[in-house]
């Protein structure tokens, strides 16, 4: 490509509605522009690097076996009313009449349409496994679309849905596209994790994400660097520690901590360790039961200095549903208002869970449920009576690792994929069924596997960038080699070998831009880093007249000389990683 | 591609609801799957033959400098409100609000969005010309979708659009999209035509459309066998006829004609061809001046066997916003009801325009503005006076060209591309400007270009079809060859031998499906015959033990039977067109 047949339009400043970094740097280096709230054109500059995501994704989900065919974006709302999913989903679902009143969605995802092909197209278990895919404009109408191409509204994405005859099936589609996952986000050149993930509400059993590791990622993900254990926060199991429940020591004695709500006050007021103490989450649950209203309050204890993780406590049985309490339910069950409430001693009996860490502590600080006054010196069995114990809490980096082969450890994802095991959900409420080896009808196993192929480029640059601009991955940049000639319309020389290059690139197959502007090299040269070209090729009259070339990779911090001869096999041997 | 990891789903019925041959057929081959009213699936087999549709497109389009990026699925209503196509255009505007209860449009088009990219990428004439085109999802709210996807709601289109400083630019930029699409119809192996096509509501001057010929083509297109002259048929002129108008002979005759209303019944009654009567259409135009309705009635004269162009008409002076008259409209003017209209003696002045050919007639019959009458031997200049003449007529096969250089014939075409010189109309309503060399602002002279990619899935099939299904052109069949073994499971050399030219062909690139799904030949071949696969290989023992191999062309009447070390190189010919 020459640049002068191209559409390059970089600035020097980023809007100011750009927050974060790769917002920022696809607007100045003309990847995308905004059309309207969370909606953007892709440029020229963009839709390349968008393609070659999508080629690598296409390339691994055929190889994986999964068939791509094109659904709609316009989706008939009596499909998503079967699943109950026109009711159950908020306004993200973006919802459109037709001239004669009809009701569509606009698409987030395909889940319905596609067990709607399934059903009528699959009759026997001959015709099984299958895995269908495509990839397609999707709209979510986000409350607040921000981040450019992380949290937009109209995005493209890939997704495939694999039908199984049995479970045993499923987890075998599964582990391909798990695989197919791995080797699509390993050719991308991005350092990745796949952690193990929630089901959360879409039902069914096995999932996980795959998330870009970035400093700047909006999911903190948990791993253990002494084995393969790896799960989102949400679903990271903080294990009890280990070892015996140390013996009371002290007494029980209410102390007055006056104005001291929290525990971080408590703990300096009387000089002990955070992990000392002991806080208080109150909760109600509402059941109707017979057309009357029955409330129940639940008090959950977590240690001083954790934090309560609420899919974790959601699965508890009888906590499904609940809320946070009232100050009202607070005052009436526990005597006081929030800041001093504590399991001793309550108003009226409330359903207590312990953190599996607290229910190893000793000697511990809790609220007294009188205001300023704290407990000192409680202990489990002897001031009050052994609690129901449960996982409450997100894990911290330390914790043992649930596998038992070391310590945790946390950083910052950017979720990109996420693979997961529907079961039967949708089957069974659209009816989808097969003939199995003995005639007899059966809900499909389903399974679903999304990758958010424009957020891909958000995340890219939010793990590869510099105060210069983005540093693509070479198979996902927009151009692999960038030339730039010195002078090209004054020196014969530099016209001469940047064509002899550029023909030679091409005919190697390498997908290479030859800035033919005729811009100065400074303006030039930032517009490429700033793109985040790769790999840069000069070609000047002062390198020339030694015959030489010089080369310098986006990250290099000089330039290498490079003989004219040696340059095409020099790339080459660059662009295949050596 | 083995057929057992694809996905093939052929019926032997079509859906009561499919009227046409290309649609029957699509469902038929399971290329696609009804969704809803006009909203389909591609099917993997469909979906094929888009990609390859696409990829021509895409590859004429980047050897024309046009340059790729992706336009927004739902665009904001603002910008169509400042072009005023948001209340212009009808339902067929699919509209949507967001959760904030902002309007939105389902794209059917993207004049606006690129005229707001354009209008701030663009200062300088330095940066033109440009063309940026799409390939994208579109929404078309029709009011009665029908035929599959020749005229469907949802549907893929690449849209193009051209910005020039002066108008001498745009007809080049024209000229480039005008050859673009030549090749790219060629390389379809489509027959089809280009014709000059009314430049329509959309503004501007100049236009063609891409016709794929078809008997069952909705539109009729003119075309002269013997020059390159094609136009559709509402821009196809209807010359004048030559010579001189012959003189009266006969004298002006009140003649009674009781109950002959129509031209053909009076032609019959009198014994004369209907070629020497004349028909009267009423036209009102009404107009607003100085708060006061005004109401002109206008009558336009036509041979008794041609059809009247509402286009042509409209564009004469005065005719722009015409209805047909009502009855007490006629009544009023002509002193009596519709079938016995006509110039001579009308109660009230109407205006008077005769179509080219009725202006050469002499001795002709008119209605006598009398029930039940007309008269005979009626002559211009001597029983009423010259009338304005203008074209007004459709054309007919045999009328002479307006090149002058032979007569004229008609065909049947389905539209399917469309160029389109649009000029400033829309650069004026968004107020897009460039500065020219002496830094004045002046509007950039625009033009679009379509092609319904979808569309052409139904006009190549309605172009090639037979009473076995499908008949593909090479280069957009969703399989270029598909090797029919014949017992393979039973047979080792059958085997060995479909194993090995399939990975021959593969080598060679030639896009080939393996049908291994060990069906009887009669399905087999059954299938590919209907799925319109255009060269098939049967492998079978009977064959190999003479070392031969069958080949057919999927419109060949018979096998050709081939040596297996030739087998190879006989298909590259066929593929390369030898």
């Amino acid at each position: 490509m020459r640049a002068t047949r191209f559409f390059i339009s970089t600035l020097k400043e980023a809007p100011a509605d750009a927050e974060i970094v790769s917002h920022k740097l696809m607007m100045r280096a003309g990847m995308i522009k905004r059309l309207g709230s969370g909606i953007y054109n892709y440029m020229p500059m963009g839709l390349r690097v968008i393609r070659k995501v999508e080629n690598i994704v296409r390339e691994e989900m055929n190889r994986s076996n999964a068939i791509e065919m094109l659904m709609p974006v316009v989706q008939p709302a009596e499909l998503w009313q079967e699943t109950g999913r026109w009711d159950k989903m908020g306004p993200e679902l973006m919802r459109v009449k037709d001239r004669h009143g009809r009701e569509y969605a606009i698409q987030p995802t395909s889940e319905e349409v596609i067990t709607d092909v399934v059903r009528s197209e699959i009759k026997s278990y001959r015709q099984l496994p299958l895995n269908f895919y495509h990839i397609q404009t999707k709209f979510r109408d986000e409350r607040r679309p921000r981040f450019g191409l992380m949290r937009g509204r109209e995005f493209t994405m890939k997704d495939a849905y694999s039908f199984d005859r049995n479970v045993d099936g499923l987890k075998q589609s599964y582990q391909v596209m798990f695989d197919a996952y791995t080797r699509i986000f390993t050719r991308f050149g991005l350092e990745f994790r796949a952690v193990a993930a929630d089901n959360g509400a879409i039902g069914g059993s096995g999932s996980h994400e795959f998330h870009v590791i970035a400093d700047t990622g909006e999911d903190a993900i948990v791993y253990c660097p002494s084995s393969d254990y790896a799960a989102n926060m949400e679903a990271a199991e903080a294990v009890a520690p280990s070892g015996e429940r140390a013996a009371a020591s002290a007494a029980l004695t209410k102390t007055a901590t006056p104005g001291k709500a929290k525990c971080e006050d408590v703990a300096e007021l009387l000089a002990i360790p955070l992990t000392s103490t002991v806080k208080s989450i109150v909760l109600t649950v509402e059941t109707e039961e017979k057309g009357a209203l029955h409330k129940q309050v639940w008090l959950l204890l977590l240690r001083g200095d954790h934090e309560l993780n609420e899919i974790k406590v959601s699965k508890i049985p009888g906590l499904a549903n609940n809320r946070f309490a009232t100050e009202d339910e607070i005052v009436e069950h526990f005597g006081t208002r929030p800041g001093y409430l504590g399991p001793i001693n309550t108003s009226l009996p409330v359903k207590i869970v312990a953190d599996r860490t607290v229910a190893m502590m000793s000697d511990f600080v809790c609220g007294a449920n009188e205001a300023d006054f704290h407990f000192t010196g409680a202990n489990w069995g002897r001031d009050l009576p052994e609690a129901q114990v449960a996982d409450l809490r997100n894990v911290v980096a330390g914790d043992a690792s649930p596998d038992g082969k070391g310590v945790l450890a946390i950083q910052r994802g950017i979720e990109v994929g996420h693979v997961f095991q529907l079961g039967t959900s949708y089957s069974e409420s659209m009816k989808a069924t097969f003939l199995d080896e003995n005639g007899k009808p059966q809900f499909l196993q389903m399974g679903c596997y999304g990758i958010g192929v424009t957020r891909i480029l958000g995340a890219a640059i939010e793990q590869n960038f510099d105060d210069k601009g983005i540093i693509w991955p070479t198979a996902i940049a927009p151009f692999e080699v960038v030339l730039c000639p010195m002078g090209m319309d004054k020196s014969e020389a530099v016209k001469e070998q940047v064509e002899s290059l550029y023909a030679a690139l091409l005919a190697a197959g390498v997908d290479v831009i030859l800035d033919d502007r005729g811009q100065r090299p400074g303006a030039m040269f930032a517009d490429w880093e700033l793109i985040g070209v790769p790999h840069r090729i000069v070609i000047g009259d002062r390198g020339l007249k030694d015959g030489m070339l010089e080369y310098q990779g986006r990250r290099d911090t000089e330039a290498t000389a490079v003989a004219v001869p040696d340059m095409l096999s020099f790339i080459l041997a660059k662009l295949a990683g050596k």
